[in-house]
């Protein structure tokens, strides 16, 4: 490979198996191209122009026609985002992909997780909480909206790594992460790396519109359910990003550009008073506390919602 | 990463798999070392110099002490060869291991597979055939003598990539590989990716001294077993070479620098005449002929060998 003079390299890998990350039978082709769209996002979130990406796969047998489909939508991401494959290895095993994807960016312009200053505002692009909801949906634990079901699947099935908006971000973030793990804990990794803590406000997350329905059909099961998607659900690659508030506009100027909604959902903080020599605590570092409409913070844990107040 | 300026990356990605490539019960320290040291044999293959490296695996649980003595491993061999761990992921699943590691080599001096020419001399380094042998000590089909058994188990279990002679041999040899798949297989994919054939003499093939014994205690057995593992066992880490005739002494040159015996074994030669156009028989490219000492062509086909004349 021959590396743009004077650019740095960014690198992320990802494992996915089969039954932890996606379902044995999934469509080998949403496959292809998923697998290695998770990585391209990782890319995004530093602000790297991808590159190139390697291949190592074990399937448990020889299918050719699942490894054409898988093949057609790996390479369908490939051409759309640009990326070379360059290596790969094949072997028999229990399935399971691993990818490992090369980006570029300019010196010391790459987008980190520890750059985030107390007052910046919070961003997140898109609308985080549909991949999780698509899921919710095909395991049958949920009924959608005709039109939400649709929307949803794909999310889950084709994501689409926020790659112009990272590299659009350089020099204006100062902390990204993609919201993979959900966007509570991927911010707390932001709060955390950064050496503050982080606000929410619930009213700022993008609305889900008629997705819970209203009068008579009005879902509150499912209003609680997306609102926990969007809060935890995983499996999404959207971007989360800080940056300074006089950066603002030039951030609305993105979104225009990129026809992509970025919301502005809070800000980051000092870490809790409680979090001090004399009473240590470390768990402080790093906490997202989100307040709803009242202003009051809602109380959660790392594992999901006990409630929405 | 920083790059170094001027310089072209090289990269390979191997999936190892608890089962097929490894014993789940192998010992987790020499399967850190070997895991490596398996990526690092390619990149010496191609005459890079390796410098990162990402790590992936999936484990059945998180078993903190295999984890430990599996890094312990690794990380002996990154420091061993100056390779940096810059990324990874850990996911839950069936044991799999999944690198790629990455190098650098001056532009359009990597090793390829496809430039020996017709005449170029075949070189092979060490004793190709000693890890094979340690497996099938370790699985109980053979008795190796004491000294051999240490020797062979070592060779099994922690390889030594050859970096320092693929960065010898730039500009000096025509086209390098790894035999990870065993010699002949592995100077098969030298000759068809370079559009001809090579022949081998089995009698200049490394000597396995007392390895069969001799006089009464002679083991005919042994021998043969020693003979199949030289020419096809697999998961040998030695570079198998070709380079023009008139490199021959700089070569021997470079085996006493890095005090490593380099072997002379034979040449790459015209397809056989059944490939013609009027007669085409694609298998005649790629083919490598060994040649008993009475100079008779020996009969095998690619699962191992009919016969030892």
């Amino acid at each position: 490979m021959q590396p743009t003079p004077g650019k740095q390299l960014a690198i992320t890998t990802d494992m996915l198996v089969a039954g932890t990350h996606f379902l044995p039978d999934t469509d080998p082709k949403n496959l292809g191209w998923k697998a290695l769209a998770v990585n391209l996002s990782d890319l995004a979130a530093m602000g790297a122009q991808p590159r190139w990406v390697t291949l190592a796969g074990a399937l448990p047998a020889a299918d050719e026609p699942w490894i054409a489909k898988f093949a057609e939508g790996f390479f369908a991401c490939a051409a759309e985002y640009g990326v070379d494959l360059v290596g790969g290895d094949t072997t028999r095993g229990p399935l399971n992909l691993s990818i490992t994807a090369i980006g570029e960016v300019e010196p010391g312009r790459a987008l980190r997780r520890d750059g985030a200053k107390i007052g910046d505002q919070i961003w997140v692009s898109g609308r985080p909480g549909l991949a999780s909801l698509g899921l919710a949906q095909l395991q049958g634990k949920i009924e959608l909206p005709g039109p939400w079901q649709r929307l949803c699947i794909a999310a889950l099935e084709k994501p689409r790594p926020r790659v112009a908006l990272g590299l659009a971000l350089k020099g204006i973030a100062s902390a990204a992460i993609d919201v993979s793990d959900g966007l509570l804990a991927d911010l707390g990794h932001i709060a955390e790396r950064s050496g503050c803590a982080a606000s929410l406000q619930l009213v700022k997350l993008p609305q889900l519109r008629d997705l819970a329905g209203s009068g008579a059909s009005y879902n509150a099961d499912l209003r609680r359910m997306a609102l926990d998607c969007q809060l935890a659900g995983g499996d999404d690659y959207e971007l989360c990003f800080t940056a300074p508030s006089e950066q603002h506009l030039a951030i609305r100027r993105i979104a225009a550009e990129l026809e992509l909604p970025l919301w502005c959902i809070g800000e980051m903080i000092e870490n809790p008073v409680a979090n001090t020599v004399a009473s240590p605590d470390k768990s402080a570092t790093g906490k997202v506390t989100v307040f709803d409409p009242e202003g009051q913070p809602i109380e959660f844990d790392h594992q999901g919602f006990d409630h929405f107040a």
